[in-house]
């Protein structure tokens, strides 16, 4: 039976500009978690959403994540956790979200004061952090009110953990999770986080995967410091010489990746699943637009999502130790690390990939002939995340994303990662779900991020029915 | 009949403290020319000398080069130019030298203050500027106040040229030197240049020839921003991939030039030149020490300076636009730019090495079938330079320095570019000859930068010998 959620949308509808005036305040907090000067901008707000939640009812705690690594002198900010419903007999959901932003000034190029939410005349909401990730954050805030002032009950009992490092890397989070996974969040029945966006500007997703990103660095290294290249250029061997020809065996102009084995570890196109990517809500245009080029591998939709989601990819970032500015210098660099990664898809276990990786560089730096020294090492990996769209969670939000929408949701993943998404599964042992609630076009980590009214505010109808729908779902798995 | 000098070299030795005084107040201060901060004191330094010369009775201007390129609110230090001697009868020489130093700070890894003299107790004088090139600027002078106090006519008329913009690129100086050289410059007969080193650190050289350099830039471009990683990784053709397949094709491990048609533009090797390198004073063990490695790509000296001085190399100096700090960032960069030399030797034409290069680098990048969008273009180009070791201001200077050092002296080439030797040549049209006063472990440009105490007094009583055999050479050419 489709819950009854017209007083609950209604009242959202009421409380629009009360729910815009809260991201305002939100964006004016300039909590960037990058930027050690604004850690106590970081902290107030982590206070402002602990107020917020208490106000409305929540048992809220400020938990400590002790020192940043590397930083000593420097307190990570609080994750805040909170329960909102405590009744046995209804489901928990747990979701997740960020406080903290990426850094935003106006010298940027910014069009508008990043830290002042302003409207234009479309509706768009610009400030940073709009759409990451505070306003799907105050979604669930917003939700929780909406039900309370329409008198409407809240459908399930409510999770909350808020962080303020994400942009930072999630200092502390791993480990935070995985110590309350059987403590703080042991009632959850199953994990949402809204914390991406639609693939386009006019259809809902929901994500189910995402590419892990294994990160390499070959260093090469031959003299004691660097050379000037008039002097010693035709009497050294060159690292630069040789960390260029190591890079340029790894891949080539259209992508395909050169190292031997690496290929078979990624799981077969099946046809059920091929047949998927046709009905998806993209376009060629919708991907040279946000490419601002025409510079892309493939030239058709399928190929092209299937290169972004379901095959790895590699990327050359840059050099570390070598001439990198403007203008000429005629330096011979005596140690170079060229700096590539690999974004990995199932079946690619981590190690294996290390394995074929160190065995391919190895073999091709040995063929250069070369007595300079080469070392490649992983600089991190985080694996790829696959959940199953068939789980309750899914059916329940696909039927919010109906309701609230009027269109069935693509079923999407992602080519990026967002790490903290398979710690929450593998601590949790829960199905998790992606629940976009900003569009493509929204910019979050670029200047003038924007979050669209239309989607701030039917999120949270979204937010609130997916719990409506998760409360009415029969048990399948 | 060989020059009288005893009283000259007895008046260095008992001025040599009043020397290493006069080199401590040069050191002292700090004319960076690549700080902008600094031009003051660059202009100080000016004044510094001028004052110097002025006191020992030279007709000095300071000579304005209007405003720094690029810098328009920023006054380009003064020419120093000067005369001592103005005798129909006796010839002239013109000296070059600059006053001007390169950065330093203690931070950079200097083991004592680099802006203060320091000896120690072999007699390295440890400071920034001591032998690139204030200890030779200043060695003309002490030249001069020698002869003065011992009661010796000196030998020649010396017009000097020192500029305070050598380590930025002698910014204005090669308009200065053609405008000068039928006026202030008109009379000088040959010119001597004190600014390199010997080859190693126990034989002195004299020096005639230069390779020149070829400065290219290798833009590759495609996306309009940089991307992610993640959501664009195997979607769109990366200008990295494309960049370093580029770079990787145009030298191997042994610094053989891949480009078709260079090595034919080099001057063959003839048996007389090749019988040249086994005599000079130089070893496979100099060469590992001062690269602080023994990936060097020969393994005897004779082919090594070959390497260095008469055959052509190509260095990778490193890629502008990419990810270039320590750590891991998952961009993909849109925009970046290889940087490569290419040291040239005779007979190449800069403008053929052009033509080569561009013709290469197109037919490789064509070969990768890319959308993205290249343009190779030379950043700056000076030619090479060999003069005639025959000339007597070379016969000249051998013999002063058989006089001083008790060896007759390497005649040597270097790998790098002193573009300002070809400049003086072609504008004066008279033979150029380098005459080092500082040895090989000296480090210039480097931290730690120290002149011996005996190349300094030595050094003195040498260009004053010169000076003197100059007067009494046959007029052969």
């Amino acid at each position: 039976m489709a819950p009854q959620l017209d007083g609950y949308f209604k009242q959202v509808d009421a409380l629009s500009d009360h729910f815009i005036e809260r991201l305002r305040k939100a964006v004016a907090i300039p909590s960037i978690s990058a930027d050690e000067e604004r850690r106590p901008d970081v902290v107030r707000m982590g206070e402002f959403l602990a107020d917020e939640l208490t106000a409305l009812g929540a048992e809220v705690q400020k938990r400590p994540l002790g020192k940043q690594p590397g930083k000593e002198h420097l307190d990570l900010p609080p994750v805040i956790i909170a329960r909102y419903g405590n009744d046995k007999k209804k489901r928990t959901i747990l979701v997740y979200g960020h406080y903290d932003v990426q850094p935003a000034g106006k010298d940027d190029g910014w069009a508008t004061e990043p830290f002042e939410l302003t409207i234009d005349d479309k509706g768009r909401m610009y400030g940073r952090g709009s759409t990451d990730d505070k306003g799907p954050v105050l979604g669930w805030l917003n939700a929780i009110e909406a039900h309370q002032k329409a008198g409407v009950d809240f459908p399930v009992n409510l999770l909350m953990c808020f962080e303020g490092m994400e942009e930072y890397g999630s200092e502390g989070l791993d480990d935070f999770i995985n110590a309350e996974a059987k403590k703080f969040f042991a009632d959850a029945d199953a994990v949402c986080i809204s914390d991406n966006y639609w693939l386009g500007t006019e259809k809902p997703c929901l994500t189910y995967g995402l590419r892990g990103c294994s990160y390499y660095s070959v260093e090469i290294s031959g003299p004691g410091q660097d050379l000037h290249s008039g002097v010693f250029g035709g009497t050294a061997q060159e690292p630069m010489t040789d960390l260029t020809r190591v890079l340029a065996s790894l891949v080539d102009t259209d992508g395909k990746i050169q190292i031997p084995g690496l290929a078979d570890l990624v799981a077969p196109l099946t046809d059920e699943e091929k047949s998927l990517y046709s009905d998806i809500a993209f376009t060629m245009d919708d991907l040279h637009e946000s490419l601002g080029s025409k510079t892309t591998i493939f030239p058709d939709k399928e190929r092209t999502l299937m290169g972004r989601w379901r095959y790895p990819s590699l990327s050359i970032h840059g050099i570390e130790g070598a001439f990198s500015q403007p203008g000429a210098k005629t330096v011979i660099p005596a140690k170079v690390s060229g700096k590539f990664s690999i974004r990995t898809v199932p079946n690619m276990e981590p190690e294996d990939v290390d394995r074929l990786v160190f065995k391919y560089v190895d073999d091709v730096f040995k063929k250069l002939g070369s007595k300079n020294t080469m070392k490649c090492s992983l600089l991190h990996a985080g694996k790829w995340w696959v959940a199953s769209p068939k789980h309750w969670n899914f059916s329940a939000a696909s039927k919010a994303v109906e309701r609230v929408w009027g269109v069935k949701p693509d079923l999407t993943r992602e080519g990026g990662s967002i790490p903290v998404t398979l710690t929450f599964e593998q601590a949790t042992g829960k199905n998790v779900l992606l629940l976009p609630m900003g569009s493509s076009t929204d910019a979050a980590h670029s200047i003038n991020e924007k979050l669209d009214k239309k989607n701030y505010i039917e999120g949270i109808k979204l937010l609130g029915a997916y719990l409506h729908y998760v409360a009415e779902e029969p048990i399948t798995n």
